[in-house]
Formats: C-alpha cells, structure tokens, sequence
C-alpha cells in the first residue's frame, strides 16, 4: 500500500469547479496506484467570514466557541469533496477532525496535535475505500471539545498525516507554483527551487516567506516527510513545484537558496541601560512576559557604566514592548534613559545550508550592501542564515543586489 | 431546577443583531429562574446554501456527506450564540449534536431520535452554566457519523430535549406570533389561537400550517410536551404566542379551531379498473413502493365489473404515480382504461376535536361550499377533521365561506 497525502488549500478549493479541478488530481493520484489521503481548507473567504462573525460577537472571546465556529468551513469543503470523488466513481469518505480523531491539546486557537490514530482510516482502506478525504486545521481536545491549529493549520494537518500513516509524500497545493529563491515582486530574475533542504525552508518560512507554514515544515523535518509544495492550477507533472527534502536528497546546490525580507519589523534602543550582570534577563523577561517576539539583539559596548541595547520585533508589538519596559521601570527592575522605536526598517536574509561549508559568506553580503551604499543597522547570524536590518527605502535594492551577487538566478 | 427549552429558527437568528436579540429573550428567562437549552437553526439561507452545493455537485448524493456538509450551519449559530450569551455575562456553552451525544438511526438525511443522555448537560447545569447551546436538526448515528433530521428537524430536536429533560415548556420562536385560525393572507378575520389541542395541531400540520413541522407535534404529544409558538420580533410576555397542549388544559374552544388549505395536491381517476377483490391492494401496493404519498381515496359504484377509483396525491408525484400504475398493467398486475390526473385542484380542511361531541359538522361544511356554488370532488373524514378537494380556484372563497361559518373570528 503506498499512501500520499495532497493538501489543499483555500483558493484550490475556493468553488465548486475548482473542487472539481482538485478532485480530478486525486483521481490521477489512485488511478497511479495510490492510495490517497486528501486535506481540505475551508472555501477561501469563508474562514475570514466565521472569524469576522466571532470578533464581531465577542471582542474576548471564548476561544473554544471560537474554535467550534470556525471549523465549520473545513467540514463543508470534506464532504463536498467526497461527493466530488464519489461522482468520478473514487469510493471517497469524509472524516471530520474529531471522527478520526485527530487528539490535539486543549490549547484552543493554537491547539498542537498529540496523536493520529491510523486504524480507522486504514481499515477502511482496506475495505476498497481509496481516498480518505480529512477536514484540515481541527481536531478534539481531551476534554471533547473541537479545537483548532491556528493559521496554516492545514499545512501542520497534512504534514502530520503523512507522518503518521508513513505516507510516501505529502503534496501541498496552492496557488503559487513552488518555492522561489525570492518574491519574484521584487526581482524578475526570481527562479523558482526544484528542491529545497528542511532547514533552508524552515528558515525561509520564520524570515517572511508566506508558501509554508513554520510548524508544518519543522514537522516534516522532524519526521522526514518528503514535502511538495505545487500548483492547483497549472498542469500535472512529475517535476512540478518544489520537493522540501532532507539534504542529502540534494545533490548540487547554491551556497544561497534563497533571499528573504519582512518589511513588518520594529527596531528598538533602550538608551542609557546600566551595564550590570543579569541585565539581558531583566529586559528580556518582562518583554517575552507580555507577548513580545523579540528577534535579533545588539549590545552596544559599554562607557561609563551604561550601554544601549537594541532590539528587533515584529511592527504590531512595538506598543506592547514599550509598556513592558515603562512598566519594568516603573518597578524598579531596570533603569533606562529612553526607549526609541524606529519602524522604518525591514530585514533581509539570505539563507543556504552551503553556508556551513563555505567561509565568506556573510562578508560578500556586507560588501555587497555596502557598494550599493546601504547601511547596516543589526546583524544576526545562524549557521546556514545571515539576516539585517536595513532602512525599508533599500528593500528591494537590497534583495535583487543579493539575489545578483549570490547568482541565484541560475541553478547551481 | 426548572428546565425550559427555546428554540430560534433560522430567520431568528439570520444576523449577528438578530442573535443578539434572540439571547436576551434567553438572558430573560435565566434571570427568571430557568436554566435554559436553546437549538438554534442555521443563519436563514444557510442550509439552503449547503444543500445547493451538494446537489449541483452530486445530484444522487451519498447521505452521509450530504448530513456532513448541511449541518455545518447549525454549528456556527450555536457557537455564535453561545459567545453573545458570554458577552451578556451568561454562563453558556455551545454543544454539537455528538457532542451531546444526540443518537439517532441511520438512516442519513431523514434520521429519528432514539436517545438524548442528559448526564453531559445537567452535570454542566450543576456547576453553574446557565445556558446549553444546541446546534439542532443533527445528531450522530451508531456508526459514528453526522446524521440529520430532514425538514423542520430543529423543532423536532426541540422537543426531544424538552422530553428528555423534563422541561417546564418547549418555546419554538419562529417569524410568525402564532398558531391562526387559517392564513391570515386569506382572510383578515384570521384570529391567533391563545390555545390549541396537540391532536388539532397535528392535522393542521399535516394538512398544509406551515408553522410547525408534523414530527415535532407528534413527539410533544407522545411526551405531553408544553410546546408554546411565538414571534421572536415581537415583545416578551406570557400570553404572547399560541400554546399547543393536552386536550385537558383547554377549558373553552370552538367546536371548529381553524382551517387549513394545501395548493399542492393533484386528484387522479384510474378508469375502468376491474372490481374484484384485492383490486385496491394491487393499485396502491405499487405506488406505496414508488414513494407515491397517497392521501384520499374514492371508490366509485361498479359498473358492469368495472370501476373508477379516484385518489388524491401531492402534484410533484403525479408522474411517479403514472410510472407506477403503468408498470403495475405492463407486468399484468392490474388493468384498467384510462388514468386522469387533474393538477388543478386544492383541498380544504376543518380541524377541531369539538366534533367528537358535535353531530352535524361535516353536513354544516357541505351546506357552506354548496351554497357558494363551489363543487366538492373528493371528501375524505377523520374523528376531528374533514377534508375536500375542490377546484383550484374556489380556494379563497372556500377558506374565508368556511371561516365565517364556523364563527372563528371570535374566540367560544
């Protein structure tokens, strides 16, 4: 028995000539021998409209009633799905998040799934059923009760599906065609990647690239999922899309895979910190207390006593972090002379696991920005990324000089 | 504890102002005294919307995702509901019909209430929550799969709830502010009923009143279920709507309570039919077994060993009915002349259980249509009600002829 998984997202499933057009790819899957485990979004729109419904009602509200309104649109999008492939004479069933069950935590809004019992489903396969259609995104709590995964929880269902069931890939469908070395908005040159490592894909994701979720492609990488990201609307094919596989799947690669941006950064300096032993825990503790995301971390060095300490978040938590340290100061746990938020910045990273074996790459992206006049504002580094901090005016003048220097147009 | 159950339909709750409005009459009844269950229908044209897209997408569809994908409306009321009721500081939370469990058979799309367990509810009951929130017309088969309850299914799992938790009363909000004597379109001498016996309500249902779907009537009276209808845009008071009950708690009525009428019936003659014995098994066996709903029935006097028999059935199974009776004489089973069907009729009724003890009703009824020239078809009697089929035409002359004599425009 081979098993693939094929995920679809919302505008692959967005009307019923669409689901059509979905149906007919799953069709070709098990007319190829497979036997096929299908997830399904909710038809485009309709999430945000129960969500809209929900914020509207209840500003604070209830995140397990949250969670049993906004699943409601998966659940149409399986069952029509399954009529579709029964039409096409496919024997096809639904299953619903809590008839699998798909157990998740009682984290509701942002539930993490738990266990994926596989019986039911296999015995149903062995029944001559060929398509197990899945509701994505929700699952039950120990308590009974629906959850739900938070965004991209279709991705994170599929993934954990084809973990579970040992599945030979997992096919995610979307409405772009695969993973590109950068947003081809800001360069033409943009190439897209036949292949992509776990790792890269996974820094991609957390730096701003909107094709996969974060969770799903740290899942496929702790279970070794061979991850297709594809087109729903373009022609079937053995080379479509982008397989996200382990890197010794990959033969030749750029030292860079990809270039990647976030324009929805805040940069900000605690001015005047006093330069003491357990100061980083001090400042750092009431921000992740109230929420904050904090991304890179620069420590200026010290001069008479006092440093400035500068750090990144997203945008959206400028105004959280500024009352966690007025009310850090006003408590006495940190003394400071001013707190400046600059909001006027983007990041960009390139990211490429050639860079555990290549010296230099950081400092051909430091040359590369500085020939171009662009001006560093923080540097973080990981073992296979190198990001900055940049004025936004320089976004696009920064990746497309990137993607030329790093020669990211063409295939290694 | 006092239990009563509410029940909104769909164009009670068609907006989230519309919700809003509906828990406070909930918030109402809590602050009385009462813990309260409340089924909701779907967002009015919801489930018209799902039941569209199954039937385009497959118009022989499979049941159960046809009972997957249509319940889906009633799942998001209930959680919108039961957040407004939150918003409102009520204690509330939101059910489906397997969270329940609501059991019921299997048989998909037209599925009966075997059992409702009570010990998930009250257990919540006793910990405080005020307010069950029920998503209605659904429950979940022994086989573990979404089951629903067909046509007016949420008055029904109304008044399933009310019987298995012995509640006070059974209150089905609706768009219109009671049972009335005939269709208020027909004849402005119409007149809200305070009261209405469960046997009159029955035969109204059956018989064309729209306002409450048979199934539920018959389950409030198997159970003596105090089932009030009433407005929900109109103003909260305990007189508002009309109460179907037991015979017993109705002190004062007419001998006649109200006249129905149904457009949608079709009278057909089979001419010529042998008269022998056996004969009306061999029409009516095989339209019972092409779901032909026959309703009145007249033999004729035999003529020379040959008979006309005239039935009446509703005008969308005339043709099933003549496929039947065509291969019923095909296959030898009966022979006969000629099949009629006439489409241009209607039936009237006259529903009271004032005629047990009233001789001379159905004569008074006669006397009334034959002094308005209008001629009556086909007659067919029950104990409490008596039913004709006359031109379609004569249909609002008939109603408004019989309303006035019968004196219904004043209560006895």
């Amino acid at each position: 028995m081979s098993i693939l998984v094929m995920k679809f997202g919302g505008t692959s499933v967005a009307t019923l000539d669409r689901i059509r057009r979905a149906a007919k790819r799953v069709g070709r899957e098990v007319a190829n021998g497979h036997e096929v485990i299908v997830i399904v979004s909710a038809m485009s729109g309709e999430t945000n409209k129960l969500v809209g419904f929900v914020e509207e009602t209840s500003p604070l509200y209830d995140a397990r009633e949250y969670d049993a309104v906004v699943s409601a649109g998966e659940n149409v999008t399986a069952g029509l799905m399954a009529l579709t492939l029964q039409e096409m004479d496919v024997p096809a069933r639904s299953w619903q998040g809590w008839q699998v069950p798909l157990k998740t935590t009682s984290a509701h809004a942002a539930a993490r799934i738990e266990e994926i019992p596989t019986d039911n489903i296999l015995r149903k396969f062995d029944e001559g059923m060929k398509v197990a259609v899945v509701a994505g995104f929700q699952g039950i709590s120990p308590e009974g009760r629906i959850t739900t995964l938070g965004r991209g929880g279709s991705d994170t269902t599929a993934v954990a599906f084809a973990a579970a069931f040992g599945a030979e890939r997992c096919d995610i469908y979307t409405d772009v065609d695969g993973v590109y070395t950068t947003d081809p908005r800001i360069t033409s040159k943009a190439r897209k990647l036949d292949r992509i490592a776990f790792e890269e894909m996974l820094e991609l994701a957390s730096l701003g690239a909107k094709v996969l979720q974060t969770r799903s492609v740290e899942l496929a990488m702790r279970y070794n999922v061979k991850l297709r990201v594809l087109s729903s609307f373009e022609e079937m094919s053995d080379e479509a899309g982008t397989l996200v596989c382990a890197e010794e799947d990959i033969v030749e690669s750029n030292v860079v895979a990809g270039v990647a941006f976030s324009r929805d950064e805040a940069k900000m300096t605690l001015q005047g910190v006093e330069d003491r032993p357990g100061i980083a825990a001090a400042i750092f503790g009431p921000l992740a207390e109230a929420g904050v995301n904090v991304d890179m971390i620069v420590q200026n060095i010290s001069e008479g006593g006092t440093t400035d300490m500068t750090f990144s978040c997203p945008i959206n938590e400028v105004k959280r972090a500024e009352k966690a340290m007025g009310d850090a100061k006003a408590a006495g746990l940190i003394d400071f002379a001013g707190l400046v938020a600059d909001t006027d910045v983007c990041k960009v990273s390139i990211v490429g696991i050639g860079m555990r074996s290549h010296a230099g790459v950081a400092a051909k992206m430091f040359q590369t920005l500085r020939d171009e006049g662009i001006n560093i504002k923080v540097i973080t580094t990981s073992e296979i990324k190198v990001s900055v901090l940049v004025d936004r005016k320089y976004l696009e003048l920064a990746v497309q000089a990137l993607h030329d220097a790093f020669g990211l147009e063409r295939a290694a």
